[in-house]
């Protein structure tokens, strides 16, 4: 046991089922809830598990981050809309090495954060599970794959080193890659179907059984490649749009985040998922026209409101 | 009165205003009806309109164009999803010189129905007016505008300027206008317009009021006019886009009809209003990005069936 102290801000569905994980394995995790606290702290966590179910209570739970301890890692999970919020959220858990790892969605996450805490070790979590909250304080866990951990700016190596052998240790399958890589990795997949299970109000499934919406699907993520390609980011190329096809087509019908939101009339995720990567490639001489598009789709969408 | 005889294929909106503003002039009109017939038949067609409303009651109207006379002019206004069934429906009604109007949607329609019929003389007709079929037998006429006719294959001149004559002094705008600006110019408004309320569950005031979609459908609108400069068509400048958006802007709220046929669970018309003119255009050299993109959304919405 490395005896580091674990926090969680936004107790959802990853940071419930990541922070969970470790409690259950005896790490010392505290986690910040807001709708939920009043349950969770009479009920416990309840997590529902592909690999197992299991519980966290007493679960050390919290309404403000200035009850909770200064920690070796926070988790952020939060939605990208609140990450506001991380202004004054974050500084009465941090100390000299803290690491924020910022499990969250899109591009570009980790530079603004920087922005508000120039200091603060930063590294990227991309999680590849399938998990939804369902109900108060219960995590439905349906899909196990990897959490892919990158520094952004991490200064002590070794406090990451033992961040990643700890979750190892904790039954989370943790990759590690290069920071940009391991983001535009991700948007190949999440900028397609994030945004076109939204517009087309369809799952997974459908838009990759269509002809006509896969090959859109196909075009769009080349787009992503040749953005991460004009941004300077090396190792990705096109068989790893058609193998995240594949992936996509082998997957059960599957309703990303930001589909989630717009059923459940929360603000989208469109600034990270889509507004920043399409400004950047634009900066660097690329058009992402197709994902443009259907950014100014959302946008209609979300300002509507449902 | 010129003494011209016409008939009219599809008593629907379009069919049942044009037809019924030559009839309530006076003129000899032989309407082919489907579902409303015995209404009709029994009732007549009533016409309420932004001019004033009329009806047309006796109504000559039909169920089998076996049963009409050969005529002058032929107006057809079906769904363009339909037009296999004019291999059967046209020939009781054509005589040497007939002129067969085709008021419908989209680019290429002209050129499929001459594959059928080589010998007949084809003209387009261009509505720009607001009308529906709200009930059995009645036609509502809510937005006044033109009607631009635009010869294809016609070979006696003096007939087109006489159906012209007839439209005018009913009381109808009539422009006219080269056939290819004709159609290219519609395609203009209507490429984006139709698809684009349907994926984005928006009426025509929505899209212009948010900046996101106005700057999007300006962008489609530059496709339409790039595409039709690649196909040698003259006379379609950028103003134009501009002024469409300023005219819809000043318009009152409008489902286009594509939006109307997805609303009823009808097919739609994504044939000749996207497919058609993208291979044209992509044929010709110049790839119509977005349009291809909303054809793509819309064939997953079409295939769905609603």
């Amino acid at each position: 046991m490395s005896g580091m102290i674990y926090s969680i801000i936004g107790t959802g569905a990853i940071g419930g089922y990541f922070g969970g994980r470790l409690a259950i394995a005896g790490h010392e995790v505290h986690f910040l809830l807001h709708k939920d606290y009043q349950f969770v702290k009479e009920n416990g966590l309840d997590v529902r598990s592909v690999k197992g179910d299991f519980r966290i209570f007493p679960c050390l739970c919290y309404d403000s981050t200035k009850d909770m301890p200064k920690s070796d890692v926070v988790i952020v999970a939060l939605k990208t809309v609140n990450n506001h919020l991380l202004k004054t959220l974050l500084p009465p858990l941090l100390k000299e090495d803290t690491i924020v790892l910022l499990i969250e969605n899109g591009i570009g996450v980790e530079q603004d954060v920087q922005e508000m805490f120039p200091q603060v070790s930063l590294a990227a979590g991309l999680a590849f599970i399938g998990a939804g909250k369902t109900k108060p304080g219960q995590i439905d866990h349906q899909y196990n794959g990897s959490l892919t951990i990158a520094s952004y700016s991490v200064k002590n190596r070794a406090l990451l080193e033992t961040l990643v052998q700890d979750l190892r240790e904790s039954g989370v399958e943790t990759l590690e890659a290069p920071y940009h890589l391991a983001r535009w990795r991700k948007a190949v997949w999440n900028m397609p179907f994030n945004g076109m299970t939204v517009v087309c109000h369809a799952q997974t499934d459908e838009l990759v059984a269509c002809e006509a919406t896969r090959k859109l699907i196909r075009e769009q993520m080349s787009e992503v490649i040749s953005a991460a390609k004009a941004l300077g980011v090396e190792g990705l190329d096109e068989d790893f749009a058609d193998k995240m096809i594949q992936m996509t087509i082998e997957m059960p019908p599957y309703s990303p985040s930001m589909r989630l939101d717009y059923d459940y009339h929360r603000p989208m995720e469109i600034q990270y998922l889509y507004s920043r990567p399409i400004e950047m490639a634009r900066k660097a001489g690329f058009k992402m026209t197709c994902l443009e598009m259907l950014e100014r789709q959302l946008i209609l969408l979300d300002e509507r409101g449902y």
